[in-house]
């Protein structure tokens, strides 16, 4: 099976998108996604330009990758500087990973009017810095950033710097659609042409600006290419760079070309819903093959032919990419992957019992309410067991009050008051904090810790709110995820309400409890 | 000019779409501005399968279309029953359009499996119903449902199923890539093969499941397709139809095929962003042409060089389709899209002025705290007026506080004081909320209402929270933004803090601050 070698920007190229602002341990995480999924090479930073990404790549060294390479990204020196004195490089190799990325310019028109220079000093400075960078010892991938273009106005000079580039030692030769106004003939036709001139490995890198990243980069693979740069959920400026939820299967399921481990194609939909999250961008429930509405119907007619036989308005089996089929509205995730999350809590339950279908109705109508078990397996587990009456609560509320003052009152601007039953105990206690979660946080551990010193092990890592239905402005309905540890497990769970103390607190208290209720389970 | 025919499916296909259940009055307003951008052909109903839409085309046919001809879909005859005796075929006539499409089955395992009919029987199907609506004279546009598949699975029978059609005095032969799984490449050898065996015009109508129905399309014009059919947005079941709104000027500005009224062409990102309201779909802001984002420029190196000249990074100018150039703020963007900004409020500010620096040097400061003014601009306008001394606060705070309780007290969760100065007087007042944000904001427009009765027209549509730093759990900082609107303007603003009443609170200020500063320009 021939190989395609998947190359992901979603650290790079991908934040370039508006409204994206990744945090170190972001990136930390989708690195982690990426390389579980077994993508090739992950570009992850721009060290020269940011130096936020240094810090980056110093931590991302104690990772374990198993099958990614990381990449760090930049330029070719600068006009008239020697290569070994150039800044940008400099800050590349202290990125300190095996590969590198280096884009150079291959319109003409871009060199004198935007570069300034001479078409000449540009082929050197290609050449020089793919030279060095390989005296270095680094795997160099170099990005002929408007190739399509300058091949268009130019195709002579467009070739000599892909010329510069291989012999000067280059490990790829990355033809870029910068602009993604090409089309997927004239991509075809340059791509064939530049593949029976080189042997070098040649990539492709497309944006969507005329809606046809996924067509030009499938393409270029028909021509020649064997690299193929996007970005998960096609992140990116502009109109986003080409979709590698979509290529990926594109090329495996469709043309039989290797992109990704087979037994990990089945996690596509997961990795993508959680690089959303991550990013704090909505997930597109249209997108194709990962999308929530990818295989849904809604034409009757439609459905019965899709019960007949699937092949009638399907194009793929869905759960080839994680996905699942719905045939209604408000039908939830698959009935077979809901039937494992209940059968981990009580195995005797079948696919046709009064529970199952009790389960899946109380899902509909927490779904429906703005709540979201994807990322939060958690609090679901926690719903079936209550469900199954295997939950007995291990407190009860009986209220808080929260209070914010602007100013400060001695430094402090928020106070919670918790008062709570345990048996037939109670307990009242107030605490400070930072902000009005903190303080409820504070205030809730402190009166349930003399309880269950447990708690005492738990640290939040994560907390993360999106607002639904965000068109009712301020009395909108909120969603907060929290992720805890307790250093030996992560967990995340999730509360729903217009009320964002509220929302937090659901999201809190279920914490709290699928602690308590795994330790009760690892000493049973 | 070649001319190309748009046929739009935006009312029936694109009914089809997860979410989407439209008025009579919607379908009205719909077709209104499809009429007005010069499609050929606007499909508005299945008259046949839902009565609603007989209503409706009752109601259109009382409107003057300039460009646009209607058309009625429905099915061709059931099995063994006689054209003029089938109750679908009567719905359609019935509609009273001068043309109408009748899809029919072009794959043999469809015909089969699924209609559970003969070979002949299907071909026959076709024949008899286009014969009688062409008796009837109609305009009639034959859909070949899963030709692609079809013509791969038995090519000879999924032209005999055309065959039949065009000898029944088809207008034009649709093919449907109904499930959205083939390729460019197939796309272009079926239709060119078509395209040379019937002298009847050629139409292409494509599915997005693989993320190339633009492409597809695209394809299938170049084989010789003359009409196309698609949606607005691209609004369709599972992952959308082949969207317009790329596809126009695809075919229109860079391959120069008339598809509409040159004219028009610039309305095409507000008709875009008119007909998402109208179906109640947010507009996809990085949708290619008609987007927020799709002409949006954030890194520095980027934003320099499309000053220099846009067609280094626009791949075309954005005022053909109406859509303009936007430069984001942010930690990379450049110096010159800030002068522009400064330029904005102060026109005698140089670059190099000792201001301009200083307010560089804030907005880094504010950028390292977490304040992100790339979709905050009116923010940032205050912060230069700030910076400029050009501004008189309209109020001060001297303080809130906000009280949340659980459970509610006489069904109200959350309230708020809040204590201001305006000049010498001073006013405290309270009011209740969904939530403590709503209380606040409830609050402070009941106190300064009073004051500024302008206030009263102000109203918040959007409201986000993003966590940044998200490891700090609940105590991290949270980056809020309010969109508001006085029906005249939109604006956006921006607070940071990791109390977020306080964050929602600072962005509530700068919302008031900028309709009151916005109202003062007007007035001078």
């Amino acid at each position: 099976m021939k190989q395609i070698a998947i190359y992901d920007s979603t650290l790079r190229d991908g934040a370039q998108a508006q409204g994206i602002s990744y945090s170190v341990e972001d990136k930390l995480k989708i690195v982690e996604r990426l390389d579980a999924l077994g993508v090739r090479y992950i570009e992850a930073g721009n060290p020269g330009s940011n130096p936020k990404d240094l810090e980056f790549f110093e931590r991302v060294r104690g990772m374990r990758l198993r099958h990614a390479k990381l990449i760090a990204f930049g330029a070719t020196r600068k006009v008239g500087v020697r290569a070994e004195d150039d800044n940008n490089l400099r800050s590349i190799l202290a990125a300190g990973t095996d590969a590198v990325a280096i884009f150079g310019k291959s319109w003409d028109y871009q060199v004198t009017e935007i570069l300034r220079t001479r078409l000449d000093e540009n082929l050197g400075m290609i050449g020089d810095t793919i030279r060095y960078l390989k005296q270095q010892g680094k795997e160099v991938v170099y990005d002929a950033e408007h190739f399509y273009d300058g091949y268009k106005a130019n195709p002579d000079y467009a070739l000599a710097t892909l010329q510069a580039a291989a012999e000067a030692g280059a490990d790829c030769l990355c033809l870029c659609d910068t602009n993604g106004g090409s089309f997927p003939e004239a991509i075809f036709a340059a791509t064939q042409a530049v593949a029976a001139r080189f042997t070098t490995p040649i990539g492709i890198h497309c944006h969507n600006d005329c809606e046809m990243a996924v067509a030009n980069s499938v393409m270029a693979v028909r021509a020649g290419a064997t690299q193929v740069q996007g970005t998960i959920n096609g992140i990116g400026e502009r109109c986003g760079n080409a979709n590698l939820c979509s290529i990926i299967p594109n090329l495996q399921l469709k043309l039989g070309l290797a992109c990704i481990p087979p037994e990990n194609m089945a996690t596509l939909a997961t990795v993508a819903r959680a690089v959303a999250d991550i990013a704090n961008l909505p997930h597109n429930e249209k997108a194709p093959y990962v999308g929530a509405d990818a295989f849904a119907h809604k034409g009757g007619m439609h459905i019965d032919a899709v019960v007949k036989n699937p092949v009638s308005y399907e194009h793929i089996d869905p759960e080839l990419v994680g996905n699942s089929r719905r045939t209604l509205m408000s039908e939830v995730a698959g009935r077979s992957t809901l039937l494992a999350r209940i059968q981990a809590i009580d195995p005797a339950i079948g696919k046709d019992a009064p529970e199952t279908k009790r389960i899946i109705d109380r899902l509909k109508k927490l779904e429906h309410e703005g709540y979201h078990f994807e990322a939060a397996e958690q609090s679901f587990a926690l719903v079936v067991r209550k469900m199954l009456g295997k939950h007995t609560p291990f407190f009860e509320l009986i209220e808080f009050k929260v209070m914010v003052n602007e100013p400060s009152v001695n430094n402090v601007n928020s106070s919670a008051i918790v008062k709570i039953r345990v048996g037939d105990d109670i307990e009242i206690t107030a605490a400070e904090g930072d902000g009005p979660v903190n303080a409820l946080d504070n205030a809730a551990r402190k009166a349930l810790e003399r309880f269950y010193p447990a708690i005492g092990a738990i640290r939040l890592t994560d907390y993360k709110v999106r607002v639904l239905d965000s068109k009712e402005a301020s009395a909108a309905k909120v969603r907060v995820l929290i992720e805890s540890t307790d250093h030996s497990e992560n967990w995340t769970t999730i509360g729903v309400s217009t009320n964002i103390i509220d929302a937090s607190w659901h999201a809190l208290v279920d914490s709290i409890e699928y602690k308590l209720v795994r330790d009760q389970e690892r000493r049973a």
